[in-house]
C-alpha cells in the first residue's frame, strides 16, 4: 500500500524501513529536509510539506504520524485534516493521551475522515523484531489498512501461540490487536507502559538489595559479594522472573556491573502518570504502579523539601540533629 | 520513693529532674563522672558504679535504665541482675525491641527479680510536659512503683479526658498505661513510633506539593507562591489535620520557611523497622508505614543502584539517554 | 454585613448560624423551602430563588455558595453571575477543584464580578469551634469581606500562637488565610485533605497491628490483648502522635473498641485524587498520600480482579491452589 | 553419581526423575512408603529411613533434602548429620531462610560435613524445562557435585547466551550459579521471589485497570470492553512487558477471561517477607516489593480493622455515614 509517514525520528524511520522492506510505498516527511533525504536514499518518496505528501496519493490517503505527543501531534492532525478528503485515514502512532484521540476522532468523523490511534511498542528493536501494536478506531478503517499492520508487526515468529487460541482472532498472535474504538489503542498502550514501570522497579529494587548485600555494615558472615551479571543470566533460564527486561539487564550488567555510566536520574513520560489517573477514575488500587512512578520522580531530586521537613520535626520533638551519612 | 537512674543523657537527666521535683530520691549513675556530678548539683545522690547504686538502697531496689537499645541496655540489665536481690525491680525505659524484653523478663523471673519495660515518649519536652509512658510487666511490680509513673506522667493537665471514660482506669488519662505483660510496653511504643513516621511523612509530602506549586514548570495561572508558615499556622485552628507535629512544623517554618539548615538526610531508629516486622508477622498490610520508612532510607542516598538499573533498561529497550535535570 | 448563603446542608446551615450569632444579616436559600424555613425560624431572611436573594441586597452583594462540587456549584455560579452587578462577590465555600475556580474567576472578572474560593474545614464541629478557612481570590475583594471570615473563623481561642509570629499577618492565628489568587484557597484545602487521608491511614495501620497482636497465630508469649481505648487515651498526653484525629479515635474506641457498627467501606472525595494529580504535575513523590487513597479504594471491593490474576499465575507456574483462609 | 533425595513432593519427585533420566542413581526417601514405592517403579532405589539411605552409599554420601522450610528441613538436616561421616554433603534444595543455612553450615563444618543451600526455581515446569538453581556453599563441595547441577539445570537450551559473556563462567548460561558461601544460594532465591511478587503485582494492577475500563460508572465514550486474552497475547510479541509470567497470564485468560474459578485470596511464603527484612537491614527502599506483599495480605481479609477505624474517624469529624457500595 501507499502510505505517508510524518516524523522520521528513531521510531518513524524504522517504521519507514520495515514498511519498504515488505514492498509498501512510503512517502516520507519531516521538518528537516536532510532527514527526508536520508530516507529517500533508502527508497522512500520525498515530501516537502504535508500538502505535498497529500498530493502524492491517488485515491484514499493514509497518513501515519510519528511525532511527540502533545502540540506536535495535535497540530499535525489538524493540518492533515485540512488537506484530506472524505475516506482518508489519519493514524497517530505516537504516545498520545487516549482522551485526545477520542476528541480528535470525533472531529475527524465530522469531516468524513477516519482517525486511528496506534500504541506502538518495540523501541530501537522494532525494525528487526517487529512492532507490537495496539490499535483503536473504526473497524472498517482498521481493516482497510490491515496490510500495513501485518507488515509492521512481528508476525508469528519464534513465540509459540498460546494453546487454546485456535479459532480466535489471529492478529494478537501476529503482534497487533484492534482493541476497540478511538482511544482504545493508546489506552492499552498506556497501561502497557504503566506495567512496564512496575516491572522495571521490581527488578531495580531486587538488584539494589542484592548489591547492598556486600555492605560492610552487615555482619561479616551475612555479607555476600554477588556477581550480579551471573544472577541476571541464570534467572533468564527456567526461572519465574525471566523476561525481556531481564535479558536487557543481563546485557547491561555483563558490560559493566557497576553501571557507572548512568547517574540514575530516570525520566518518565506521560503514560505512567495517565495510568495512575485511570486507576483513580476507576477507583482501582495501583500501589505498585504509583510507587514505580514516584521512584522516578525521586531519582531526579537530591534533597526533597519534604525530607527537610522531617528533619525539622525530628529536631523539634527530640532535639535530633542530622548525622552525616 | 528511692530510685536509681542509670544513664543520664537528655532523656535520663530530665527523668531525674522531674522525679526530684516531685520529692523522689534519685541515685544517679552514668559512665562519665562529670555527668553524674552535674546531676548531684541539682540534688541527686551520686553512684560511682552499678554496685554502688545497689548499695545505696535499704530494702527493695528500683533501677531505671535509660540507655541506647541493644548492647548498652543488654549488658546493664545483666550487670544489675547480678547485684540485685529477689524482689528488686529493673526498669528498661529506653527503646528496646519487645522480644528482648520478653527474654530478659523470663531470665529475671528465674532470679526472683521483676523486669518492667517502659516505652517513653516526650523527647526534649518531657521535663515540662511530662512523659507519656507505655508499660509492660507483672502487675504487682508495676503497681508497686506507681508513684514513679504518676510523677513522670503529664497528669490530667490541659487535655480533657475523653467522655465516656468515667469509671475506667484513670492512668491513661494521666498519661501512662499498663499495656500488658513483659514486652507489651515497648510493643505499644514501637507502634507509636511507626505511626509517628507515617504521620510525619504525610505532612512532608503535603508540604512538598504545596512548595512545588510555585514551580516555573507549571502554567503561570496555576502557580501559587504559598506562605507555608501561614498554612501551618492556620491548620492548627479548627482543621482536621491539627496535631502536635503540626505545631512543630509551624515553629520550624516561622523560623525559616526554606528549612535551609537541614539537608534532609533523615535517620530512622529500630522502631520503624520493627513495626514493619510486626505487620509481616501478623499479615497486616502497612503500606503507609512502610512507605514512610523507605522515604527515610531514600533520603540518605544520592543515587541508588536501582535507579541506575532503570536507566540502563531504558537505554536497552529504547535507546533513551538520561537527560540532565 | 449582609450576606446570602446558598445551600443549607450540614455545613451551610452551621455557617448561617455562626454568622447570625455574631450579628451578620443572612439571607438563606436552598431548593427545598422547608429547609429555608428552618433557618428563618433561627433568624435568617428567606429567599425563594437566587433572583430573590439578589433582590434583597442594597449595594454590593455577597453570595456564599455551600453546595456539592461539580454541577450543583458550577450551575449556581453561572446563575448568580447572571443576576449580579459589577462589584458583587461570589464565594464558593465548597470543595471545588481549584482549576475550576481559576476558570470561573476569569469568567467573573470579565463581568466585573469577584470570585472567591474558600476551602472550609471544620465539619460538624465548626459551629462551636469555628471554621478553618483557606481563601483564594483578589486581595481587594477578600479584604472587603474580612468581617465575614473573622466571624466564621475560630479566632485566637485556646490554641496559643506560634512564637516568632509577632508582626506577621494575624489572620492565620485567628484561623483563616488569604492563600493567593483564585484557586489558591481550594488548592491549599485540597492538600489539607490529602494530608488528612495520609494521617488517618497511618493511625489505621498502627491500630490494625495493635489489634492483630492478640492473634492466636502468634506464639503465646508474644500475644498481647491490648486495650486500644486506653492506648488512644494515653497517646493524647505528651506523645508525639497526639492530634485531633487521635482525640476522635479515643472517642470512637471508648464507645466500642470493636468498631462493630462500621463495615469499613470507606468513601473518598475528589480532594484525595486531585492531590495525587497535583503531585504528578509537579513530579513530587507522594507514596504515603497515594497509598492512603488506594487503601480506601481497596476497602470497597471484596475480591479484585488483580488478586484473581495473582492466583491464576501462581497456579500456572507452581500448581498452587488457593487455600481457604 | 549416586545421590539420595529426601522428600518426594511435586518438586522432589521431579528432581528424582530428571536425575534418573540423565543416568544418576537415586536413592529415594519419604515418610510415606507408597510415595517411595511410586518412585521405585520409575527406577529409584528405595530407602526405608534416613539411616537406610545413608547405608546405601559406598564412599562419600550426597543427600538432597526437598522438604518444607522450617521444622521439617531443620530436623532432617540434624538427623542426616547424625548418620553422616566426614566429607559427606548435605544439600537443602528447599526454601530455607538463608540465616538458617549459615548456622547449619557452621554446625556441619564442625563435624567435617559440607552443607550446600540451593534455591530452586522451576515449579511444575522444572521436569521438562530444567530447574534454575542458585547455590551457596564451599567451592570444593559445590564443584564435586557439579554433575548433579548440570543435569538438573535447563542447559543452554533455547535461550541464547548474553553477548559479551565469552570467557565468563559457563554455569549461569546453563541455568545454575554458585552464588557464594553458605546462605548465598537461598539469599539470591529469596530476592528472586521478592522480585516475582513485584512483577506479578504490576501485571495484576495493570489488568485490573484494563478490566475496570468497561465500568458503567465511566462516561460512555471513555468505556472500553477490552479483550484481555488478546491483550495478553499481543504483549507477548515484541513488547517491553513480555515475560514468562505474561505467557502464563495469556494461558489463564484464554481459558476463562473472568478468572471465575479463583477467589483471589493469595498466599505468600516466607521469601517475600524475608526480602523486606533484607531491605530493612540494608536500608534499601523497597516500595514496590513491599506493596506487592501487602496486597497479598489484604487479599485475604474482607474488612480490616484499620478500615473500620477510618470510617469511625470520618463519622467523628464530618458526621459521614458509610454509603453501601
Amino acid at each position: 500500500m501507499r502510505i505517508a509517514v510524518i516524523g522520521l525520528g528513531r521510531m518513524g524511520s524504522n517504521i519507514v524501513r520495515r514498511l519498504m522492506r515488505d514492498g509498501h510505498e512510503v512517502i516520507a516527511f519531516a521538518r528537516r529536509p536532510e532527514v527526508v533525504q536520508a530516507m529517500v536514499e533508502e527508497g522512500a518518496i520525498a515530501a516537502t510539506s504535508l500538502e505535498d505528501a497529500a498530493a502524492q496519493f491517488e485515491g484514499q490517503r493514509i497518513f501515519w504520524i510519528m511525532l511527540p505527543a502533545g502540540e506536535p501531534t495535535e497540530s499535525t492532525v489538524a493540518a492533515l485534516a485540512a488537506v484530506s478528503a472524505p475516506g482518508d485515514i489519519i493514524i497517530d502512532g505516537g504516545n498520545s493521551f487516549y482522551k485526545d484521540d477520542i476528541r480528535r476522532s470525533n472531529s475527524c468523523i465530522l469531516k468524513g475522515l477516519h482517525y486511528i490511534d496506534v500504541g506502538t511498542s518495540g523501541g530501537v528493536w522494532g525494525l528487526e523484531r517487529g512492532f507490537c501494536m495496539m490499535i483503536g478506531g473504526e473497524t472498517a478503517a482498521v481493516d482497510r489498512i490491515d496490510p500495513i499492520f501485518a507488515t509492521l508487526a512481528p508476525g508469528y515468529g519464534a513465540v509459540p501461540c498460546t494453546k487454546g487460541r485456535a479459532g480466535a482472532d489471529s492478529r494478537p498472535a501476529r503482534g497487533y490487536i484492534h482493541a476497540g474504538p478511538a482511544g482504545a489503542g493508546h489506552f492499552v498502550k498506556m497501561i502497557h507502559n504503566g506495567i512496564e514501570y512496575g516491572l522495571m522497579q521490581a527488578y531495580a529494587e531486587g538488584f539494589d538489595i542484592l548489591k547492598g548485600k556486600a555492605s560492610e555494615k552487615l555482619p561479616e558472615e551475612e555479607r555476600f559479594a554477588l556477581n550480579l551479571a551471573d544472577v541476571a543470566e541464570v534467572w533468564r533460564r527456567g526461572s519465574v522472573v525471566s523476561s525481556w527486561l531481564l535479558d536487557l539487564i543481563a546485557i547491561a550488567l555483563v558490560e559493566d556491573h557497576s553501571l557507572a555510566k548512568y547517574t540514575g536520574e530516570v525520566s518518565d513520560s506521560g503514560e505512567g502518570r495517565w495510568t495512575i489517573d485511570a486507576a483513580m477514575e476507576e477507583a482501582v488500587p495501583a500501589d505498585v504502579l504509583s510507587a514505580a512512578l514516584f521512584a522516578r520522580f525521586r531519582s531526579r531530586v537530591h534533597n526533597t523539601y519534604g525530607d527537610k521537613l522531617l528533619s525539622a520535626m525530628r529536631y523539634g520533638f527530640g532535639g535530633h540533629v542530622e548525622v552525616p551519612q
